[in-house]
């Protein structure tokens, strides 16, 4: 009836990446210790991010720090453009940006060697659906339909951990033009998912661009109307539009 | 206890449909054929949007492109008339409109012939709530309580696909003054009927209305009062609205 | 594997109340016509809330008329009292206010009878994890720890449709003084409760007052500080508050 | 089919612990005398809030008083820090808080002997990805990998209650300087573990900071493009970037 399942979990893991590790608060226990999260400090350069030009952008990635990689999640808003109308439109799709990076020892993760995957409404769609038992797999080629196809391909595949209390996050990125192949393995356990399954149905609309159809327009409260108006053939705008 | 899936989904699915493709990563497989998602450019002026009266509005149809047909879904918000309390109330009511196109070509689907079907809360209900081995169908006639009942019906069905991971959307418009009788058939897999249920269910207040009815008011916020109150019969707002 | 069930759905289940009736779809079958949801006019008199003190209220009820009664269902937000602080804090918890209204003939309801009953966020977790097997009551008494215990006394049952697709919303308000014994029943299909679980889910956290609690405060981003500090002993706030 | 159960419901869980008993609506059933939450009145100087520094902060505990102890939770925002490119990042992490309370009377709980417990993301996603039997424990030292390290000990478990409805809320705080041992339990039912799911589920993204990552940005809307762009290669920015 009753599953026991202890968790030692990391107190800090939203904490920045810059800043020192604090209070810790893992305990590895042997079964346990593969999968355990680590935090980590990575290589990354604080001037490409101390010069860059993103004013108001706020960075709030959800980081799991295991063994052999680390893997950060954080969503990307659509673009959207104007029309003469004064309408918009979606113009680049969001995403939900997946960052790999591989161990350099302990706690340590080399943001030089990052990949990056982003996942589309649909692949979104696909992982919040994704039964305890179940695997899927993305394919990404970013020179698709060019004459360059094929010379990068990223394959995303995410299955059960052995112990089917979790997923791995596998990552592989084959570039047939510089003769690399790196592949990253991160075990995301159930509470993790689960973390990333909220998080990732809380941004799908934002991701979709619905939030921004949603948004109450000034006109949509119309003029006063009688209350008791005539009994009429109202075609619905199912029909009318 | 592993049921691999694997997917080759499109990468811009959400991409507007005046824009070229781009970056498609379709790999048809035997077995996936028949579903597969593809790109597609429908034949929808863009005149008809230029010059329309729709100032302030934002497009993000959420669209999937199959070989027979696309289906593009997107919140219409409601609209609500003002009383002369200075209250409003909904005066008509949101949906999901789902747009139906027939494909005719390579990745090429006729706005013109384009049919729409306005799904009302308790449909959005019966969708989310849909189980895997389920089947729904909503019967809509425009003239319904009129002389002209029964000339337009439209009926969306929507029932599981034979390998259980998704669901048939079928649209079926019978005019029987035009003599015309359009029927639509799109294959909606699991991943993208789970982004359809999470952006359902997002929209689902906001198409009722209640993000209206929930906005937080200035008066909420009562003065300030003595944190002491003598004990007193407090009849509840139950009874005493 | 398929189950197919059928419905012919209301178009405008949200139009108000003082709406004429419009574009009824209503298509009673032998088995379904004890359930089918019927559009009414209410006898409510428009001056109760023309002449009200509701300025900037919004009324978006999600109404289900079925033929014995109606049941409409809304949130109520909680109100807050100021600290001598600056501070707020919750005064009045929301609710989400369940109305019924008896039927007094073809798609009519009598406002005069209503009954109401105001859910606190405990019984609405009650209601959005209850199985579909599962049953649950709510007792409320207006007067308990008064003088007055047990004069009137209301109780909500909810259980399963015999078909097992939905639930009664049976509510019984025993007036002792009185002497009266209101009672209504109204059935709730399966794809209704689905939106009532979506919609009671979506307000729950604004009846406790929590998105408040979460508002973003502009105190929230501190000044710059230096990215690079030292190594020192950081009390977690769940021990220093 | 049918599993019957009656709860007798607290009408005003969220009452301020301020306000004097009021409408309670308590009636105990044998069988569930054990669970039956309890209003309280805590020992809690207004004081300490009245003389507090929380200008502009908004109080709204979900409290669920029992027997032995009472549980309040609440969330707790996270802090960002500016960068020089006028970018935000989250410095500290939010939480959701659980604040324990002893009980020391009918009714009454004792706050000077409250203890804190400070959720994190992940910690949550545990919590609401919970089976119905599972249990989960989490361990929190404030001063590990420190030279005091091992002083002060919090551990919180969440094991099924034994009908099945709910689950035991213990937390043990253990300082071995002061050699106290702190104990708290307190049985969740399933309406209000319910309650916890949903809120906890809203609040997520906000304390991951996902809010203001998605919080739309003035830049995210383009100039105006022309709308028959030129076929071209282009990276996606999951290479680009």
């Amino acid at each position: 009836m009753m599953k026991l399942s202890r968790f030692w979990l990391p107190r800090n893991q939203l904490a920045s990446k810059f800043l020192p590790v604090k209070n810790s608060n893992i305990k590895e226990t042997s079964w346990f210790s593969n999968y355990s999260s680590r935090l980590g400090i990575s290589t990354a350069r604080s001037d490409s991010i101390k010069h860059g030009n993103y004013s108001g952008k706020t960075y709030a990635d959800f980081c799991i720090f295991k063994g052999k990689a680390s893997l950060a999640v954080s969503p990307v808003l659509p673009t959207f453009s104007r029309l003469d109308s004064g309408s918009s439109k979606v113009d680049r799709r969001g995403v939900v940006m997946l960052k790999f990076m591989p161990a350099i020892g302990q706690r340590k993760y080399d943001s030089e060697k990052k990949q990056l995957f982003a996942l589309s409404a649909t692949e979104i769609g696909c992982l919040i659906s994704l039964g305890p038992a179940e695997s899927c797999e993305f394919f990404h080629d970013p020179s698709m339909k060019s004459s360059l196809e094929g010379q990068v391909q990223k394959t995303l595949s995410v299955s059960p951990l052995t112990n089917g209390e979790g997923y791995f996050f596998n990552l592989a990125v084959m570039n047939s033009v510089q003769k690399t192949n790196d592949r990253f393995s991160v075990p995301v356990t159930k509470a993790e998912f689960a973390v990333m399954r909220a998080a990732f149905s809380f941004v799908l609309p934002y991701i979709m661009g619905w939030d921004q159809v949603i948004k109450p327009k000034l006109e949509s409260i119309g003029v006063e109307r009688p209350m008791q108006r005539e009994m009429r053939a109202d075609p619905d705008f199912e029909w009318g539009r």
